[in-house]
């Protein structure tokens, strides 16, 4: 088992001068260990047992565990109406000094959970709590902290970067890259919530994707957010693990908002390990079985078929789930979905960190994971869209977009591992994807 | 200085027999240290100083500095008939016999120049010795050879891959990989002869490179060759060198060939040395001006901008020369400008590693290195039209499309070299490109 440290506390600010202009600043925090404060000391909630919740309206802080909503000013003002001025006044000041205590706890709190504070503001998500796009800002940002909390507990000697930067263009990001540590060679979790005018390059990007949109002037108002991590661990026994949930929402000429959802999780491991194989699937199953029993196939099919090296006629991993452009049976079904996949992101990975990350190697053990890496590397640059789409927009920060690639790899020219090695049977897996849930 | 030892002769056959069944074999010939076969002995021929020389039309065999060509039998026929019938013939017979020895002879000593028999065969290119695809076919066999030749002198300890693959639309190929030496990281020089039909995914490519093509029901017949390498070393203050010069020829609906030349030497180092550049420059302007003062600095520029990470901001290397799509004044002129360039090659990068190979250096040096060649990777995978061509086109050899990735590449988050570095100084080149000869 891998041991626990605390870790957290913003050490450094850097400005990024960088000459393009396109990120305006980058506010750098360095987290380092013996530290508290954005690695949150709660321990994540676990995911939601039974059923999907009914659809309704959540607030901004909802799922967070924080006190309750602020008194309304009108109410407050009424009651004091109802005394003397001088009562009025001190009962009226009282309770907004005690709302306003209560909105600085509550903020406090959820600073304290997450990494950095989130890119539209705490009060503004509060004040837009019932918006979906609020609630999924507040569900990336609370699944970027749970992630990076349950890695940080397994590498006692490692610190993460946290980046908190903004897009000139609109909205901005928080990075969280834990690199070189004992555990993980490189681990990154990005959230990232950026807004603006879709140009004429994304917005065919989006229609080959069967959206069909209308634009005025050839623009597109649009808003786009997300949580993407790739975890490469150093132990060629620990596979690498990705997962990213993001939402769209596009505003058409006539006003008609179009919004969808994207997401998934899959598993690359250097060696296959059945057992690991089956409990990755079996969660992210369960996850989807709760919704609806048609989604896991369906998204494990678009997985094994989306993560494809075409030219090694190889898939990149054992897979898991992938779905894009997924804007039915309703927004607010979609996002209780999303949710449950997002949460099922620790039970599904970690319990395979905490089996292995201390499992004895060898060097030719090693260099297959590198050789491997090769291959991640290749996908990654030849095939993702998402990286592709992110290199082609002016002002995307190439650094977490490219925060997936891993700290090292290799490439070898003619390597072919012999036939009924360890290595064969885990390119049979990636040449013939399994089912490894029935 | 490095050590010289002799390599050569194949001492194994491995029958390729991949899946996707498209390349229907490949031959595999390992060169090993203390063995004489495909290392020619003879020295490389150096550049021809002076203008460059008159147009006319060349012999298989020119350049090769092998024997004279064979008697035509057509005159031996001729003398025949001065003399009696018997006698005749047992002159006929022994010039018949003496043909055909010179005619083996050199064959024999072009097959111990070559790597591997030549895609076409010997015969049918001394058959078509006028042909200007037999002749280029020849020089990229023999620059082959000569770069070969060159790398295996310098590293002592190292062994030459030697895969000769044919593909099964048509034509073949010779694969030369150096791989963990002691001089070199990776070292790849491939030779590719292919032909058949455009597809037309590849047409499209073509025309948007400035061809206007007129296909017969979607098909063009074309014959494509070229000499194509990748050279990665160790030391962190040896450069990577890359070369490529290849010939097309197609046909379009009416009969009518197109034909054009196209290629480039750039170099790729960790560490800025400018005497290196100089000399690097300087070599391949005079290659250039030669044939016209006007080229080296068109060409240079056109590497500059071809080499170009976008979303980095910085060129791959230091640059050198790039063109393409080069059909003017004439096919015997441009062919001749090729051909000083392919023998720029060794004088060009050469010397460098021989100055710099035993250089000591630091583990930090190492590793800004491995940060380049990350880079190497991003721009080959993401950017470079060669690579990225190759990978679409179903029945490419995919190892040998890759060998130009060197051995190891490192990615760190957010890696910035503290300003007035030695890193500083090598990224403002990259960012800013220099003139190195006037």
């Amino acid at each position: 088992m891998c041991q626990s440290v605390p870790c957290g506390l913003a050490d450094s600010v850097v400005i990024d001068d960088r000459p393009d202009g396109t990120i305006s600043e980058v506010l750098s925090l360095i987290i380092s260990v013996g530290r508290h404060t954005f690695i949150p000391s709660a321990a994540p909630a676990p995911p939601r047992p039974g059923p999907a919740p009914p659809r309704r309206h959540c607030g901004a802080g909802a799922g967070h565990g924080g006190g309750s909503a602020p008194v309304p000013r009108g109410c407050l003002a009424a009651a004091g109406a109802l005394g003397g001025l001088g009562l009025a006044l001190g009962l009226w000041r009282r309770q907004a000094a005690l709302a306003a205590a209560r909105e600085d706890e509550e903020e406090k709190e959820l600073r304290q959970r997450f990494m950095a504070p989130p890119v539209s503001g705490l009060r503004e998500l509060r004040r837009r709590r019932r918006e979906l796009r609020s609630r999924m800002e507040l569900l990336i940002m609370e699944t970027q902290a749970e992630v990076c909390r349950a890695l940080a507990d397994l590498d006692p000697g490692a610190s993460f970067a946290v980046d908190s930067w903004e897009r000139k263009e609109g909205g901005g990001g928080i990075s969280c890259v834990l690199q070189d540590g004992e555990v993980f060679e490189k681990a990154g979790v990005n959230v990232s919530v950026v807004s603006g005018l879709l140009s004429e390059e994304a917005a065919r990007q989006m229609r080959s994707r069967g959206k069909s949109l209308k634009a005025k002037d050839g623009k597109l108002p649009f808003c786009a957010m997300g949580v993407s991590s790739v975890i490469h661990p150093k132990n060629p026994h620990v596979p690498t693990m990705h997962f990213n949930y993001r939402y769209f929402e596009i505003e058409e000429a006539d006003g008609t908002k179009q919004w969808w959802f994207g997401g998934g999780t899959d598993l690359t491991p250097t060696y296959l390990n059945e057992e690991d194989a089956i409990h990755f699937h079996k969660t992210l199953k369960e996850a989807c079985d709760k919704h609806d029993l048609k989604l896991y196939p369906k998204y494990k099919k678009w997985c094994d078929d989306y993560f494809y090296i075409k030219h090694r006629g190889e898939r990149r991993g054992i897979g898991g789930i992938f779905f894009d452009d997924m804007d039915s049976p309703s927004k607010e079904e979609v996002f209780q979905f999303v949710k449950s996949c997002a949460k099922a992101v620790v039970p599904c990975y970690i319990p395979i960190v905490k089996k292995h990350c201390h499992d004895s190697f060898t060097p030719e053990e090693k260099l297959w994971q590198q050789l491997r890496r090769g291959r991640y590397v290749e996908f990654n640059l030849v095939y993702d869209r998402g990286t592709k789409f992110g290199l082609l927009t002016p002002g995307s920060r190439i650094e977490s977009i490219l925060m997936s690639l891993p700290l090292t790899a290799r490439w070898e020219y003619m390597h072919n591992p012999p036939e009924s090695s360890k290595e064969a049977e885990i390119l049979e897996v990636l040449r013939n994807p399994k089912d490894w849930v029935h």
